[in-house]
């Protein structure tokens, strides 16, 4: 079949198009020089900028176009809920290639609005344009109440270190990714969840909201780079060192399994394979219990204390008696 | 000389580095998950989100770094000014080619950091990625005062049609940039006006914030695409029709001259030519005196009542009894 390809007027129709009208504090959306927003009281505005670039932060020979259009908004939501803050109005900017055909396009805009849609966002503006390398740079805006924003900044010594998810499951995912030889060894239902961490990451927006909200919380950040990399900078803004245990660190059923098959260590995996977009954080010392009792009266998904603040710098993985320092030693895939 | 390439942490540093402490409404800026700014009262906020990438919106062989980083800035401005607003907060995602020599990169930086300056912006966060084409995209926060931005939409038949300044100035210096040959055989002096208004336009940001005081305008945009594609948008959202008069419309003092030398039409160069960033405004009928009267009390720069909007659509170019219709027959460097 030939792939049609796509021109300017009709991207941007594309992604202009369907916008609800009247969204609450929407003064004026896509389609003038400016989007104008009336920010409503008693609210902190937080404003997250990242940029996606084709065969540096995604591989478009495995990442379907669907999937990729909900990583792209994933990333960003991810740094607002690290904040405790909800996500309101995106701004997209695209560079797109001439060769990319309009499916691919369309497919991609479908899996963008799909976020939009489920976390009740709006997208309120931005630009298209024509690029040799598909480029995804993307603004999220959201709000937080006055001062409630949780900070990288504020650990201190004795406080718990948390994390809200499994680790290592988006590397695992990449390395399948990278080696389909291996991963056509395995059971589609195997390596499904490690696939679906890397290729569509579901941001822990409600868990940053309520953990916020508890006020039991010092510090917080999501895991892009790997935990190695994420806690050591929470422990530089907060002068403050990190003793993580290896037998605390929680992971996905099946990751040894899979790293078995990949012929890689699992616990590198966990401490420093990036993308898995879970938060870490810390919690007041003593105040442990009352945060997970407040969890669980919300139902929502599990946390797992891994580690202690220490007065110390730097963070340190602690197997038995043996302390190993992994201080910014998480994945790299740029600036 | 030896080129030194760049390394991310330097980059990091390179942009994040020096910015001023204690900004006001900035609660938290580079360094964490998100920028938070706690909103003023009374007060919308605007935002603008543009993407200029390497050999579609701007050539390295020709634009001097310094210049650029000044330019990346002035587009955004420039939305900003559209709206009668004040720009506040940057967020720049840059994606850098490996091979970029870290000179280029510092003077960059320092020409985006001398219009942070002059306009008091403060970069508030961004990202700095590998890539393999230059890639710039900036978000630009603003305010203006609650209900009081001018939109596209709002003209009205008989309202007048004003310009904020010269046109074709933009378009005759990229001409010059693409034909150095020519360049070569005019003086310095004659090229200079119109090269600086390609490589480092200066928005009319002053002027858009006492137009949307003077309470006489009814819409404005910036001229980006040419006017007979900005104008175009303009009529389109307030679903009106406009006649400019080819006799009104103004130009540098030595654009025929320097058009001649290009063996380009000048009135085409006026009329299709972009990236001039001056405003392109109506004013109500009748109010043209008052207008013109509230901003020479102002001593800003001139404006240029050049035709009238009318009850049809699209734009047309009026000379003596010739109408020629130039609806969207603009500049087109993209979506």
């Amino acid at each position: 079949m030939e792939k049609k390809p796509w021109f300017e007027a009709d991207i941007i129709e594309l992604f202009s198009a369907r916008e609800p009208e009247g969204v609450h504090n929407l003064v004026k959306g896509i389609g003038d020089d400016c989007a104008v927003i009336r920010p409503p009281g008693r609210q902190d505005l937080v404003v997250t900028a990242d940029m996606l670039v084709e065969d540096v932060h995604f591989n478009r020979k495995w990442h379907p176009p669907f999937a990729l259009g909900r990583k792209a908004m994933a990333v960003n939501i991810s740094d607002i809920a690290a904040m405790g803050g909800t996500p309101q109005f995106a701004f997209l900017c695209i560079a797109l290639p001439p060769q990319l055909d309009q499916d691919w396009l369309v497919s991609f805009r479908d899996g963008f609005r799909s976020m939009l849609s489920e976390y009740a966002i709006t997208l309120a503006g931005g630009d298209t344009v024509r690029g040799a390398q598909l480029n995804i740079s993307i603004t999220l805006l959201g709000s937080v109440p006055a001062g409630r924003a949780v900070f990288r900044k504020g650990a201190g010594p004795g406080d718990s270190i948390y994390v809200s998810g499994h680790l290592g499951s988006a590397a695992a995912g990449l390395a399948l990714c990278q080696s389909p030889r291996v991963c056509s060894t395995l059971d589609e239902h195997m390596v499904q969840p490690f696939l679906q961490r890397h290729l569509d990451p579901a941001p822990d927006l409600a868990c940053g909201i309520l953990l916020a909200e508890s006020g039991y919380v010092t510090a917080m950040q999501d895991i892009s780079d790997g935990i190695a990399t994420d806690l050591a900078h929470l422990c530089r803004q907060s002068e403050v060192g990190a003793e993580i245990e290896s037998v605390r660190i929680p992971c996905h059923e099946h990751l040894p399994g899979i790293c078995e098959a990949l012929n890689r260590n699992s616990m590198h995996m966990m401490v420093s394979g990036g993308e898995d977009y879970h938060l870490v954080f810390t919690v007041k010392a003593g105040s442990e219990e009352a945060l997970e009792h407040y969890l669980a009266g919300k139902k929502k998904q599990a946390v797992y204390r891994i580690g202690t603040i220490t007065s110390g710098s730097g963070v340190a993985l602690c197997t038995g008696k043996e302390k190993k320092d992994i201080t910014f030693k998480g994945y790299k895939h740029s600036g």
